[in-house]
This record gives C-alpha cells, structure tokens and sequence, in this order.
C-alpha cells in the first residue's frame, strides 16, 4: 500500500490552504472533501474580512479557493474518513466503503470544521449498537431490516439510496431544506429528531411529532466529533486540543481551522492550514531523521 | 484627548486584517503604519500559498490588501509609534515627533513584524546615551554636532533629511540598494556596520571598512524589538509570547503575524491578525462590563 507524506481531512478554507502549503512543499498529499469544498462557504452571503478579497460572496470564494487548486493540479478525493488509527509512526484512515479499505498517511492534518449542535441524547451510547455513522460501510448488516437515516446535506441522499437497494426500509429525515433527490420507496419524515433510546433489540427514534421504532439509524453529519474520528485524540468539547504549532495530543496529528476552536472565521481557518501544513513538513524531516 | 478603541501597528497583512475586522466590529481604530503597507511584501517575488490568490506578485497582493482597505474607508496613520506604555485599564502611545505626542487606546494589536538579524553589538547597552531609534524625536539634541545614520528602507531617507537641517553633519548608511534621495549634505557611506562602542561621549561605529566616530548614531529600522517598544511585555527573543487568542502579557495588548512568531507566512499572519482582533473586541466588552 502507498503512504501519503499527509492525510488531510477537510476542504474548508483550513484544509484547502494546508493542502496548497504541503504541495508547495512537495509532499504526498491525499486531501479528503467534497468537490463542492464546503457548505458552510457556500452559503455564506457576503464575507468581508478575508484580507484581499472584499466583500466577497461564499460563492465566489469557493470558486476563487477551487481555482486555486485547479492552478496547482491539487484534487480532491471524494470519500468519507470514518476513523483514523495511530499505529505509532503511522496513521491507518478507515474510509467509508463496502470492502473496509484503509489508507495509511505518515501524518495527518484534520480539518473537518465543528458539528453544529450536541449528539441526539442516546445517540453516543448505541453507537456501533444500532446507531452508526456511515451507510456504506455497514449497509450489508441491515439486509432486509428497517432503518432510518437523519442526513444533514444533500450529499446524504445518495447514501439513502444505497442503503434502500439492501435494507427492508427507509425513512429520511433531512436536516436542511431543498429538493430531495431520493428513490420512491424512501419515506421522507420532516420532522425534529430529539433523542435515540433502546427498546430490546430495537431503536426508537423520538421527534417532535411522534416516534419511529427501527433495526438501525444512521446520522450521517458533514463533520463527526474529533474524539470519536481519532480515537485517543484529547479534546476540548467539540474541539481538538492544540499548541501555536496546531500540534494536536498525538505525534503528527495536526488541527485546524473551526475543529481547533473559535472564532469560525474563514482567514483565521487559511492561516491555521498554513502552520499545521508546515508543522507538518517539520515533523516529517524528523521522523525521516529518526528513521535514519 | 480622544481615546481609541483600538490601536493597530503596523501594515503588514496581520495589521491589515486586524484592522478590517475590528472595523467591521465598530470599533474606533487607529492604524500606524506605511502607506506603501510593508516592505517585505512589496518586494516579494511571486506568492504561492496566499488562498484564494494563487501565483500572485507581492506588489499585486498589497495592491489588493489596499483595495481593501479603500473599500471599507480605513486610513493609515503614517506616524512612528516609539514606545507604547501600559497605564493600567488604556495605552499611552508615543509618537514620533518634535513634540512629544501621545495617542491614546484602550487596547494595542502589535503587528510590526520582526526585526531581521540582531542588534550591532554594543547598540542596546548605549541606547539613550548617544545612540537612537528616532530622529524626529531626538533631532533637536544634536543641534550643530555630528550624526550617522543607518537606515534599513529609503523611508528613512526623509528622516536623515529632516536631521541634516539640525545636525552639523549627518553619514548615511543605508542597509538596502536603491537611488538615495538625500540632500548633497547629506555623506552616503556604503559599508557594512559590524558594531558601536563609547569613546568618551563620542560614539564610534566600526565598519567593514573603517570606522566613524560622532555624537549621535541613528538606527532606523522598519520594527523595534518588541520589549523596546511595549515596556514589560513577555517577550521570546524577537517574539512577543501569545496564547491562542494572541493575547500578550498585558491586559489589552495582543499581537499578531511574524512579531507573534514563526512561521513567517502571509496568510498565517492574515489569520492572527483576525483573531487579534477579535480578541480585542472581547477584551473591550470584557472593560465595558468592569466599568459600569
């Protein structure tokens, strides 16, 4: 298998400026997103503070970010990392998929934004016990059963669809509005998720309107909680621990932007990129020299 | 005497983003610093990892940072700060001048990158006693005597013209290429300064080349060392020591950019010059609240 130089999670402002910095600096770099980059930044109306390009709509930073990718040859691998493992001088990235396929990166820069909001009550104590995270990796467990997805972009919608030709059911409760791109046999709920208990091997999923008794319930959000991505990692709440270096608690694992802490600002987030990049670059050249 | 919310020093991209997001924040800004904004930047070849700006110029990228600053009306106050004094809940700026002059600011973001090299040896022990970091200030204490002045950008130039009107005779040496713009009286000199000793009240600088013995000796960089410049904060070396915030030593006082700390990047300092920022407007709030 090949090892990347550095695993970055994240195409926020903090993952698209770690990835151009590491490039730069002629690393191996595999950098994890979407090819849309990030819907926070879509969204935004007008940004004006990031120095040099007033008042500017998210739209077109996005595109002024995309561009400078572009310009550099720098693309984007569009699958979910659902764990990363420290395995001592190395980082083994477990990526959503059918076949448990693994991706190993000498280091690792995260920057996967924050969640917005608290896990569901319930939700981080039935996690691998009928809660999950990630439809395509355990889809096959839920042959014929019924489940549930509570999706938090559109991107989810075609995880609900894989998961319709394998389970019995599927309900979707989307979490944003918009047209819903799903199959027919996918029940679409709009109503307020609010808390996941167990009722024998069942999950009750309770919401504003009422209850829904299901096999397995999937909560597919844009970013999951830094601890629950790196076991082992400290964290601070929603927040990955870091020094000035965003050095994070383990060795080569670097943060930044929004998953190191506030403000949420998109130039403070480029900035942060820059150093975890180059903390990163510094960390390589010592492990080379250990290695030695 | 009016008292500012803020005072940035500073033009570089840390003072610079500082100053549009305080100013976005309502705050009352003052921003000391070079119409040209910053040296450094203006002679850099070609930046790479600027996100958002991809294979930019460093003439272009400060023409876009002061299209910037044009677009939400922030002015530059093009004055020398000299020393920046602590007076418990305000600071008390010094300004360049014949006069004295004192600005007044309820929080200081120090922005003024690094000094590049040490101090000539001898030059930190005979400050104040012949030798000088600001000649419109001192000017007047060397009516009729000899000076010598190095000067580390040609706007020091304007400066050795303003001292060579009072002085008996000014040396120039100027620590960069370029055409002098200086009056015939004027003695450019281009050696290399290698240290500064006392000869009874006479200042003597020793050269590659030879040596020069004077009243008075001038050292005019584009950044004081930080220690020199705030008296009491916590410095490292050159740096002045932040916490994530970039919150200083002193109550108020923050800094930002390459003064804050290497690595001594562009967006990097763009980022710290936003959570400065923003860091001031919480201490301000904070301030507001103890004094009601």
């Amino acid at each position: 298998m090949d090892r990347y130089d550095i695993a970055i999670i994240g195409t926020g402002p903090a993952g698209l400026s770690a990835a151009i910095t590491a490039t730069i600096r002629n690393k191996k770099v595999i950098l994890f997103g979407s090819n849309d980059l990030s819907n926070k930044l879509a969204k935004a109306h007008t940004i004006k503070n990031y120095l040099g390009l007033p008042e500017i709509s998210g739209a077109d930073l996005a595109k002024a970010f995309k561009d400078h990718l572009d310009a550099m040859n720098i693309s984007i691998t569009p699958e979910r990392v659902t764990a990363i493992y420290s395995m001592g001088d190395y980082y083994a990235l477990q990526i959503a998929s059918e076949d448990g396929k693994m991706v190993e990166a000498s280091s690792v820069i995260l920057a996967t934004g924050v969640i917005a909001g608290k896990p569901f009550p319930g939700e981080e104590e039935l996690l691998g016990q009928g809660v999950s995270y990630c439809a395509t990796c355990d889809a096959m467990l839920y042959r014929g059963r019924s489940t549930l997805v509570i999706g938090y972009s559109a991107k989810e919608e075609a995880e609900a669809s894989f998961l319709s030709e394998v389970a019995g059911s599927v309900i979707y409760i989307p979490m944003y509005e918009g047209d819903y791109d799903l199959p027919e046999t996918v029940q679409i709920v709009k109503e307020k998720p609010l808390s996941i208990t167990a009722d024998g091997l069942k999950k009750v999923l309770t919401t504003d309107a009422g209850s829904y008794t299901v096999d397995g319930i999937f909560i597919l959000r844009d970013a999951v909680s830094p601890g629950q991505l790196v076991p082992g990692l400290e964290t601070d709440g929603s927040h990955v621990k870091v020094d000035r270096t965003m050095a994070a608690s383990l060795p080569g694992c670097f943060a930044c932007g929004d998953i190191a802490g506030a403000p949420y600002q998109y130039i403070k987030a480029a900035g942060e990129g820059n150093v975890a990049a180059l903390s990163a670059v510094s960390y390589l050249e010592q492990l080379k020299r250990n290695n030695q």
